[in-house]
C-alpha cells in the first residue's frame, strides 16, 4: 500500500496540507472524536483519495458491495447517528449507480456528503475519450455534474486547488444546515495539491451549533434587532392562538427528527400541557409511551379511528417539521383545522395562511415552550376522547393477541404479527421497515422509549432497508442498541448482496424476512394475480451461509443463525427465546405469511393510490 | 389479473387504440414476428402499462431483480439480437436506479427504449407531495426528466394523448438510427387514452431499413442530387488514396457492430484484398479466423508486438466505426498514419483532416467495395510482416499450452487460462467479459467464427456482465448459441441477484467466476495491498442453490451445477467434459486464481492509467 501521511510533515510549510488531508480532517471533526464509517465503492479515479481514509484512525472505509447500497447505508447511518454521512464513489459509473439513493436523501432530508473521484484535470481539458465517460466531447464531464444538480442541494466541482478548502467547508455546512445531500468532485491529480491548512485550526462545531451559526447569518432580516422582533412577533401570535384554544395539540413529523428538535418538541408538549401525535415519518420523535401521546395520525388511515377523531377535535394544531406526502397523510385525507394550523419548519413558520420566512423552529420551539409554561392547559389526558383513543389503541392489540392464544397453530397474519412484535421491542431499538407491508405494519405498533423508526415513507425505494440496516447497525452498535429489520421477499432481492458487508463487519442485526411470495404492496394497488408482481423464489435459509466466507477463507467467520417460522406458535417460541432477543449473533428470521394478507392501512392506502393513478 | 384487450374492440371506433396498445404494437413490430423480452421492475406507476405486456403473445415481461440489472440486461440483449431493447421502470426510484446502465448504453451506443411509468397528469399538476418524488413543488417532476436528458439521446414526456403516437414513433426511430437510448414518460392515467391507430397499419421496417430512411431524409444536403454527388466524391477520394497505397488495411471497431455493417466491412476487406484488424470494442466484427486477419490492434498493448508492427506499417488505414477511448487504444498509444487515415462513421466520413458530414458508412462501404474490386491489391497475406504476425499469434498461445503440459498441477494463471479457453470456444459463442482481468484476458484469444464478444470497454461499469449474461442468453437461446461469461469475484457481488432471474427463466449460460480475492484491476492501478481493494468473501459454490427456488416452491427447479477448480489439470478436465461443453445445464465454474496475477495487457494499461490519474 502507498504510504500516506495524514498529519502534516515537517519538511513542508506547516501552514499547508493536501486537499485530501483537509477533507479527511473536516469529516473527522464532525465525529467529535468518535469512529465514523465512510461508505462507498473504490474506483480508479478515487483510489488516491481512499489512501487517506485507509490510514485514518477514526474514519473507517466500509467498502459496500455496490454504490446504490452504499448510498442507502449512508442515509440510514445519518438517520441513526443524527449527523452527516460520507459517501465516496467514482466518476460516471459509480456516482450514477448511487444517484437513486442520494435522491432519496434529498427527498427525505438527510445530510449526505457525496464525494466523487473524477479524472485528472489535464485529461478533462483534452478531447481524448476516457473510460467512465459518455464519449462525447461536449458532455463527457458536465453530464454527471448536471445530474447531480437535480438531486443534491449544493455542488462544488473542484478544478484547481484554489479555494478548495472553502468549498469543502461550504458544502459540509450546507448539508448539515439544510439536511440535504451535497456533491463534490475531486479530480485525481488534485488529491495531493497543497492548500492553506489554517482554517482547520478552528474545528467544525456540532450539527446543532452549525445550524445556529447559519441562522445567525440569515439574510432574511435587515439586522439582528429586526430578526429578534420577528421571532417575538411569531411567538406572540402563537401564544394568542394558544390562549384562545380549548384543546390544542402538537403533531411531530419528519423534520423534527431530521433537525434533532425532539427534546424541544417534547418540552413544548409538556410546558403547554398538550396532547401530541406523530405521523408515519415522525414516528417515535417523542416517546410513544409518553402519557400525552394521542396516537399516530394518518388522516383516514389512522388506526384505531379514535386517534383520528381525537386529532381532528383539536381546535389548534402545532405541526413540528411537517412533510405532507401522500403516504404520510393517508393521501391527504386528514381534516385538521386549517385556519388554526401552525407549522414550525426548519426555515420558516406558517400560521394559518401567513408565512414567516427566516423564523425557524429551532428558535421558536424553546421560546414558545417558555411562554406556554405559565398558561398551560388543564390536564388534557382526562378528556373523554383522549381516554377513548388510548383505550382503543391498547385494546386493539391486546384483543388480537388474546384471541390468538387458542389458535397458535394458525398461519401468521399481519393483524397478529405486528402487535406480537410490539411486545418484543425494547427501549432504544432501531427498527427499520421496508416500503410495503412492513412500513404500514409498523404503524400499528406503539414504539418503546428511545426507539428509532426508519422507513422511506416518502421516497419509497424498495430495497432501501437492507443496506439501511448496515448503516443503522454501525451507528447502533456504537450506541449499544439493537437493530431490527423488517423486509419482504420482493424488496430483499434488490439489494441482497449487502448481507456480505453486514457479515464482514460482524454486525448482529435481527433480519426479519416476510416471505409472502412477491410484491404484495403492488398487488394491492394493481395486478393482484399478475405475473409481473411475482418474483424469483430464492432460498432465504441459505442466504447468511452463502454471503459468509467459505471454508479456508482468511476472512473471519461471524456467528449467525437462520430460522424459518410458519405458525404463530413457532414465532412465539423464537420471540420468547432469550438468545434471540439478546441479538448476540446475526439472525435471519424468515416468517412465512400467506400471500394476499397485509396490514389494514396498506389495503386502504393502496385503494387510494390506485384511484389517484387513474 | 385485470383483463386487458390488446386487440381493438368492436364497440369503439376502429380507428383508435389506447396509447399502451400503440406502444406495445410498435415494439412488437420491431421483432419481426419473433419473441422479445421486456426488461424492468414493476412499480405502482407502471402497473397499468404492464398489463398490456403480460397479455401479449410475443412480448415477454422478464421482471428483473432490480432496475440497474434490468438496464444492463437490455444493453447486452440489444448487442446480441442487434435490435432495440425495451426497459420499463417507475418514476424516480426506478428510473434513477437504472440510470447508470442507460448511460452505459449511451456511451457504448446501444438502442434502448426506456419507458418510465409516472404519476397521473392530474396529480402532477397539483402541489401535493406524492411518494417517489423529491417533495419539492418546483422540481418534483422535472428533476428526473432533466437527469434523463443528460444520458439519453431523445426524450418525450407525454402530458396528454395528443401526438402520443408520433412521439413514440419518433423515439423508436431515433434510438435505432442513432444507436442510442431514448426516454419516454407515460403518466398512469394516459395508459388507456385513445389515440389514432392508423399509423400502425404501416409496420415499422427493420433497423437497417429505418437507418436508410433516416439517411434518405438527411437535411445535410440541398437535394438528392447533391447528396449523391457528395457520396461519389468521398468514394472517389478514398479510391485515389487506395490506388496510391501499397499496403492498405481496415480496422473494424465498435460501431461496425452497432450499425450491423460487419458483412459489408468484410466484403470491403475481400474486394480490396486488404488485411484487417479489430480492436477491443470491435473484436470479432469480422471473423478472426478469416485469412486476412492481422490481429487485435490496441496500440502499445497489442500482443504479440508483431500485430502492432504490422498495423503501423500500413500506409493507409480505413477505420470502420472507430471509437477511440483509452481502453480501446492502449491509452491512445497507437501510431497509425494520421494523414492517410480514413474514418467511416455512421453519420460522416473523415479523410485525413477533412470531414464529410452526412456521408455515412452504410452507404460508403458497399460503394467503395464495388469500386475496389477492380483495383484489388495483390495477396497481402504473403507479406513478411503479415506472416510474422500470424505466426507470433499462433505460437504465443500454442507455446504456453505446450509448456504447461508437464506442469498441470500448478495454479491457474491468466497467461495459460485464456489460451486454454480459446481452444474451448465454439462457432457462434456469445462471450461476455467483465471489465477487469476478463476484458483484458479475452484480448489474447482468437475468437471462433460468428462469435459475439460483449464487454463494456468504454463505460466500464463493474457488475455489468452478469445481468448482461441474462440479456445475451435470452437472445442466444433463440439463436441456438452458447453463452459464456467471465467475471471476477469483485465485480460479481455488485449485481449477483440477477442469478435468480437466469435460474427462473431456465437459461443455461456457462458462468466462469474468476476467484482472485478482490478488485484486481484496481490493485494494478493503485493500492496493491490496500484494504479498500478487498471484498467480502462469499461462498460461490452455494450461489446457484441459494438463488434457486427452495424445496416446496411452486417455481420450477432448473438443473444446475457448481464446480470449483484450482489447478490447470482440474480445469482441463472440466473443459474436456462433453456435458460441460454442451451447456445442457446452468453451470457455475469457479476458477481459483492467485491474487496479483493478471493478463499482461491489464498490467500495462493499469500503469498507463495510474500515470494519467496523476
Amino acid at each position: 500500500m502507498a504510504a500516506v501521511d495524514i498529519t502534516p510533515q515537517v519538511d513542508r510549510p506547516s501552514n499547508t496540507c493536501t486537499i485530501a488531508e483537509y477533507l479527511v480532517t473536516r469529516i473527522d471533526q464532525l465525529g467529535g472524536g468518535g469512529q465514523q464509517p465512510i461508505f462507498g465503492v473504490p474506483g480508479d479515479f478515487n483510489l488516491g483519495l481512499l489512501d487517506y481514509f485507509e490510514e485514518h484512525p477514526r474514519l473507517n472505509w466500509i467498502g459496500n458491495t455496490n454504490e446504490l447500497n452504499a448510498a442507502y447505508a449512508s442515509d440510514a447511518y445519518a438517520r441513526t447517528c443524527k449527523n452527516m454521512a460520507t459517501l465516496i464513489t467514482t466518476q460516471g459509473v459509480g456516482e450514477l449507480s448511487a444517484i437513486n439513493g442520494v435522491a432519496g436523501s434529498m427527498a427525505e432530508r438527510l445530510p449526505i456528503f457525496h464525494i466523487v473521484g473524477v479524472a485528472a484535470t489535464s485529461v478533462m481539458k483534452s478531447s481524448k475519450v476516457l473510460h467512465h465517460t459518455l464519449a462525447s466531447t461536449d458532455s463527457s464531464y458536465s453530464a454527471f455534474a448536471n445530474t447531480a444538480r437535480e438531486i443534491t442541494s449544493a455542488q462544488a466541482l473542484l478544478s484547481s486547488s484554489e479555494g478548495a478548502g472553502g468549498e469543502i467547508d461550504r458544502l459540509i455546512v450546507h448539508a448539515i444546515s439544510n439536511c440535504k445531500p451535497v456533491y463534490l468532485t475531486l479530480p485525481s491529480d488534485l488529491v495531493k495539491s497543497q492548500i492553506p491548512a489554517a482554517p482547520l485550526k478552528t474545528p467544525l462545531p456540532s450539527a446543532h451549533e452549525i445550524r445556529g451559526l447559519v441562522e445567525a447569518h440569515s439574510s432574511v432580516f435587515a439586522d439582528e434587532s429586526e430578526k429578534q422582533k420577528a421571532y417575538d412577533a411569531v411567538v406572540e401570535e402563537i401564544v394568542k392562538l394558544f390562549k384562545e384554544s380549548k384543546n390544542p395539540a402538537v403533531v411531530v413529523d419528519a423534520c423534527a427528527l431530521r433537525y434533532g428538535v425532539e427534546a424541544q418538541a417534547q418540552a413544548l408538549v409538556e410546558k403547554g400541557n398538550m396532547i401530541f401525535f406523530d405521523t408515519p415519518m415522525g414516528k417515535g420523535a417523542i416517546d410513544e409511551s409518553h402519557s400525552h401521546f394521542g396516537g399516530t395520525y394518518i388522516g383516514a388511515l389512522s388506526n384505531p379511528v379514535e386517534t383520528k377523531e381525537l386529532a381532528e377535535a383539536s381546535d389548534l394544531v402545532i405541526n413540528v417539521g411537517a412533510l405532507s406526502s401522500d403516504f404520510n397523510t393517508g393521501s391527504w385525507s386528514g381534516n385538521l383545522k386549517e385556519k388554526k394550523s401552525i407549522e414550525l419548519h426548519s426555515d420558516q413558520t406558517v400560521i394559518g395562511y401567513a408565512r414567516y420566512p427566516g423564523v425557524p423552529m429551532r428558535v421558536v420551539i424553546p421560546k414558545l415552550a417558555e411562554a406556554l409554561r405559565k398558561i398551560a392547559k388543564p390536564d388534557p389526558t382526562k378528556s373523554e376522547k383522549f381516554i377513548a383513543a388510548k383505550k382503543a389503541r391498547e385494546v386493539k392489540n391486546v384483543k388480537i393477541l388474546e384471541e390468538s392464544k387458542g389458535n397458535l397453530n394458525s398461519p401468521i397474519t399481519h393483524d397478529w404479527f405486528w402487535p406480537r412484535f410490539g411486545d418484543f421491542f425494547n427501549t432504544g431499538d432501531v427498527i427499520l421497515t421496508e416500503t410495503g407491508t412492513s412500513s404500514f405494519g409498523i404503524l400499528d405498533v406503539t414504539l418503546p422509549d428511545k426507539a428509532t423508526a426508519i422507513s422511506q415513507v416518502l421516497w419509497g425505494s424498495i430495497g432501501y432497508s437492507l443496506p439501511g440496516t448496515l448503516g443503522a447497525a454501525i451507528a447502533a452498535r456504537d450506541q449499544g442498541r439493537r437493530t431490527v429489520l423488517f423486509i419482504g421477499d420482493g424488496s430483499l432481492q434488490l439489494t441482497i448482496q449487502e448481507l456480505a458487508t453486514i457479515i464482514r463487519l460482524g454486525l448482529k442485526p435481527i433480519l426479519v424476512v416476510l416471505s409472502n411470495d412477491g410484491y404484495e404492496i403492488e398487488r394491492k394497488i394493481h395486478g393482484e394475480t399478475a405475473a409481473y408482481n411475482e418474483i424469483a423464489h430464492i432460498d432465504h435459509q441459505m442466504l447468511l451461509k452463502t454471503f459468509s466466507p467459505p471454508a479456508g477463507s482468511k476472512q473471519k467467520q461471524a456467528e449467525h443463525k437462520s430460522i424459518q417460522v410458519k405458525t404463530r406458535a413457532e414465532l412465539d417460541e423464537v420471540l420468547n427465546d432469550k438468545n434471540f432477543a439478546n441479538a448476540s449473533k446475526l439472525t435471519l428470521l424468515e416468517v412465512v405469511m400467506p400471500r394476499g394478507d397485509c396490514p389494514l392501512a396498506l389495503t386502504k392506502q393502496a385503494e387510494m393510490s390506485a384511484k389517484i393513478n387513474g
